[in-house]
C-alpha cells in the first residue's frame, strides 16, 4: 500500500482529477493484451514531461514501483504492475507535435496511435513503415518500448530504424534527450537505440522523433499457395536470388488459414486445404513494381507454387491485408486461450522451426497454428488451449521451454517482437548467459539505481 | 611505465613474438589518420577471443590502460593511447569466417578490410552497403566502433543497420555475445546497438555478425551542376517529392571541386566554376533504375540545374566515384593540414549550414572546402591550414567551437561519422547536457568499473 502522503503528492503534481485510486481503475490499468493483470495502488495521468519528472522523483524518493503505460496492447505483461505501486498512464500525452516534410521526420508524444500517425503522414506523401497488427490500437510509445515490428519490417525494418531521438525521464527524475533530428549522430553512446526495446525499464519516453520516408508511389500484392512449408520457404530463397526485397513477405500455415476462414466466413486468402501461403507486397515506382512482381511470381512458380495470384486493384489488396490482420483474433475459433510466441530463427531455418512445431503438436498434443514474417524468420507460434482444460494448459506450459530451447538451438531468439515482460522472464537464461544478464542488470542500475521503474520485467525476480 | 611482470604476462598469453615494445612499434601503433599520436608502453597482437579475454583480465587487475586498435584509419584519435598502457591490435583476427547465403549474413573477425568483405559477398550476388571513403584501408571492427557511414547511407543506412550480433570481451575479461543471426531480437537490452559507435570504450569486439542484402541488379549514376548550394538542396527536396530514394546523394561545393580538379588533373566531375554538384546513384531492378533516373533528372532540372548528365557505362560510373573518393586526399592541394569536421544537420537546413561556413570563411579567414552526404545532412566541413602558420592554426582552432555551436543551434550534431575520440571530447558539452553525459558515464562504468578501456575518449578527462 502507498502512504497517503504519496497519493497527496501525486494529486499536487497532476491535479486530483488525474489520480485514480478506485478499484475499477486499478484493475483496468493493470492488464494488457495478455489478460493476466495485477492491481496498482494508484494510477496517475500526467499532462507533460515536467509532471512525469516530478512523479518519477517522488516515486524514487519513496522507493515506490513506477510502471509506465501506453495503450496497453502488449503481449508479455510489460505494463502490468506486478509489484503494485504507481501506474503512470501516458494517455493524455497524445499529440502529433510536428510533421516536418523538409526533413522527413515527425515529432510525437508517446500516446499517439500508430495508425493515426501513418494516416497523417501519408496525406503529405510520406510514410511511416512499422505496421504491427494492432496498429489501430497501439501507441507509438509502446512501439518504442517493445521495438514493434510487423509485415513491412523485412524491407523497411522495425521501429528502431525509425527512432531518431527521444526525450525521456530517468527513474531518478532527470529529463534527458537522446539522438536528435538527424539520421547520423555518433556523439557519445547511442542511448536512443538502447531505450528502444527496453520495455519501459530504463526511462519513461515523453517525446519521440521519428524518421519518415517518401511514400512508395505504387504497390502490388501477390499471394502464392504451396503444398508444403518447405516449398514456400524455397520461394523465399528464390526471391532473394532474384534480387527483390518485397515490402512484406508473410507465411501462413494451413491451420491458421483454416481458423481465419472459419472466423470470417471467407476464403479470400487461399483455397481450402492449402498447406502454406505466402502473402507478398512489392512497392516502389510503377515500373519497378511491375518488374518485381513478375520476378516474385516466377520465383514462386519455380519453387512449385500451386497457384500465384495478384490482387487486381486497391480494394482486393486492402481485403487481403484486412484478413491477414484478423488472423491473430481469428485464432479464438481454435481455442479461447492463446500462448502467443513470437520466436525468430535465421530465415533459412524456417523449415526446421516448422518441424519443431510439428513435433510439439505430436508430443504435447497441442493445436499450434503458426504464421508470421518469413523474410525475417519471425514466426508467431500460437499454443491454443482451452483454459478450462487443466491438462491441456499444463501440456502447453511444458511445451514452452522445449520450443524456446529448440529455437535457440537453431541460433534464433525467443522473442522477435513482443519482448520479455514478466511472462517470458523465466526463460531468459535459455538465450542469455549469466554474464550477459549481469551486464544488462548493471546497465539497468546505471539508469535506475533504486530499481523502481517497472520492476520485475525482463529480469523477473533476479 | 608498465611493470615488467605485466609484459611477461602478455608474452605468456600471446607468445613473445606477438608483443612489441620497441620504440618504432610503439610509435607506429600510437597514431591514426589524425596524425596526432601518443606512445603506448606495449603493443600486443592476440590471435583469438580467449587471448583477448586474458589480456583484458590482466590489464584490469593491474589497472593498466588498454586501447583496442583496428586498421588505424580513424579521424578523431579513437585508437591513440593518450594515457599509455597496452595497445591491443586486432590485426591477426582478420578472417571472413562465413558468408551465409541462405540467411543473408556474414560472420567476420574485426580486422577484415571493409572492401574485401564487399568484394567477397558481391561475388555471390549479395551486398554489404556501408561504404566509408577509406573502404580499401579500414577494418570492419573500426567501422563498428565508429558506426561508419558513407555515400550509400542515405538509402541503406550506416554500419549500425547491418550489425546483427557481436562477440565482445568486457574490460573485466568476460566474453559476451549480443544479438545474433536474426534481424529481429528483442530479448533484453539492445547491447549490440549500444556497442556500435561506442569507440572501443565499452568492450573489445572480437566477432561481428553482419546482415547482407541482395545485390542491386542495376545502377545508374547521375551528376547535376548548380549555380548555388540552395539550388542543389532544392533538388534534394524535389527528389523526395518525386518519391525516389537514391542509393547515394552527394553534394560537393565549388572549392572542393577545384581542389580535386587540380590534384587529379581531370574535371570529370564538373566544369570549372561550378558552385555545387550533386552526384547521385539510383539502383534496383533495371526498369526501376530507368524510371528513378528519369525522376531524378527532372527533379534536378526543376530546381534549376545548369547541367544534368548520366554516366553512359560502368567505366564512366567507376571513374566518377573514384574521383569522389579522392576528394578528401585532394584537399592536401589546398593546405597540408586538415581539421576534418563531419557535422550533420537536418537535411533541409543544409543551406543554413553553408551560410554558417561562409561566415566562418570570412570571420576567421579560412579556406573551408565542404562536401558530403546531402541526403543525410552530413557535410564534411574541412578547415584547411598550413601547419607552419601559427596564426592560421589558431584561427582554425577558434572557429571550431563556433561551427559546433552553430550546428547544434540548427538542431544538428557535431559528429555524424567520425566520433568524438579525444579530439572532440572538449566539445561534448556543446551538444549534450551534464545529465546526459553523467548518464553515459554511468553506462561506461557498468561495462568498465575500473575505467581501463580506452580511457580519455569521448568524455576526455572528465
Amino acid at each position: 500500500m502507498l502512504p497517503s502522503s504519496v497519493i497527496d503528492s501525486l494529486r499536487a503534481i497532476v491535479g486530483a482529477e488525474h489520480v485514480r485510486t478506485d478499484s475499477d481503475s486499478l484493475i483496468a490499468y493493470g492488464t494488457d493484451a495478455l489478460k493476466r493483470g495485477a492491481a496498482a495502488d494508484a494510477v496517475v495521468l500526467p499532462a507533460d514531461v515536467d509532471e512525469v519528472a516530478a512523479i518519477a522523483t517522488l516515486c524514487n524518493e519513496h522507493r515506490v514501483p513506477l510502471v509506465p503505460r501506453g495503450a496497453g496492447t502488449g503481449y508479455t505483461g510489460g505494463s502490468v504492475p506486478t509489484r503494485g505501486g504507481v501506474v503512470l498512464s501516458l494517455e493524455r500525452m497524445n499529440r502529433i507535435l510536428e510533421i516536418d516534410e523538409a526533413n522527413l521526420l515527425a515529432i510525437v508524444e508517446p500516446n499517439v496511435i500508430t495508425g493515426d500517425l501513418q494516416d497523417a503522414v501519408e496525406k503529405v506523401g510520406l510514410f511511416y513503415p512499422p505496421d504491427p497488427a494492432s496498429l489501430r490500437l497501439c501507441a507509438l510509445g509502446g512501439n518504442v518500448a517493445e521495438c514493434a515490428g510487423g509485415p513491412r519490417a523485412f524491407k523497411y525494418g522495425t521501429t528502431k530504424r525509425y527512432v531518431l531521438g527521444l526525450e525521456a525521464v530517468l527513474p531518478t527524475g532527470e529529463i534527458v534527450r537522446t539522438g536528435g533530428k538527424t539520421v547520423k549522430n555518433v556523439v557519445g553512446y547511442d542511448l536512443t537505440q538502447l531505450l528502444v526495446g527496453s520495455e519501459g525499464t530504463l526511462a519513461i519516453v515523453t517525446k519521440i522523433i521519428l524518421r519518415l520516408v517518401p511514400r512508395p508511389a505504387f504497390q502490388a500484392t501477390l499471394r502464392a499457395t504451396f503444398g508444403t512449408i518447405e516449398a514456400a520457404v524455397g520461394a523465399v530463397v528464390n526471391i532473394t536470388r532474384a534480387r527483390v526485397v518485397p515490402a512484406a513477405l508473410e507465411l501462413i500455415d494451413g491451420e491458421s488459414l483454416e481458423a481465419v476462414a472459419q472466423n470470417l466466413g471467407v476464403r479470400s486468402l487461399a483455397p481450402a486445404g492449402t498447406a502454406a501461403l505466402l502473402l507478398l507486397d512489392v512497392d516502389g515506382v510503377p515500373a519497378a513494381v511491375e518488374e518485381e512482381a513478375a520476378r516474385v511470381e516466377q520465383a514462386c512458380r519455380d519453387a512449385g507454387a500451386t497457384e500465384v495470384l495478384r490482387a487486381r486493384d486497391e480494394a482486393e489488396r486492402a481485403e487481403l491485408w484486412r484478413v491477414r490482420r484478423e488472423l491473430s483474433l481469428s485464432l479464438k475459433m481454435v481455442a479461447a486461450l492463446k500462448f502467443n510466441h513470437d520466436v525468430v530463427v535465421p530465415k533459412g531455418r524456417i523449415p526446421q522451426l516448422f518441424e519443431l512445431v510439428a513435433r510439439l503438436r505430436r508430443e504435447f498434443r497441442l493445436r499450434i497454428p503458426s504464421f508470421g514474417h518469413a523474410g525475417d524468420g519471425n514466426i508467431h507460434v500460437n499454443f491454443m488451449v482451452d483454459p478450462g482444460d487443466a491438462d491441456e494448459v499444463a501440456r502447453a506450459r511444458a511445451a514452452e521451454p522445449v520450443l524456446f530451447a529448440g529455437v535457440v538451438a537453431l541460433e534464433g531468439s525467443i522473442s522477435g517482437e513482443h519482448g520479455i515482460g514478466f511472462v517470458k522472464a523465466p526463460f531468459l537464461p535459455i538465450e542469455l548467459s549469466a554474464d550477459e544478464i549481469a551486464l544488462m542488470q548493471r546497465v539497468k542500475a546505471a539508469f535506475d539505481p533504486n530499481g523502481i521503474l517497472n520492476p520485475g520485467k525482463i529480469f523477473g525476480d533476479r
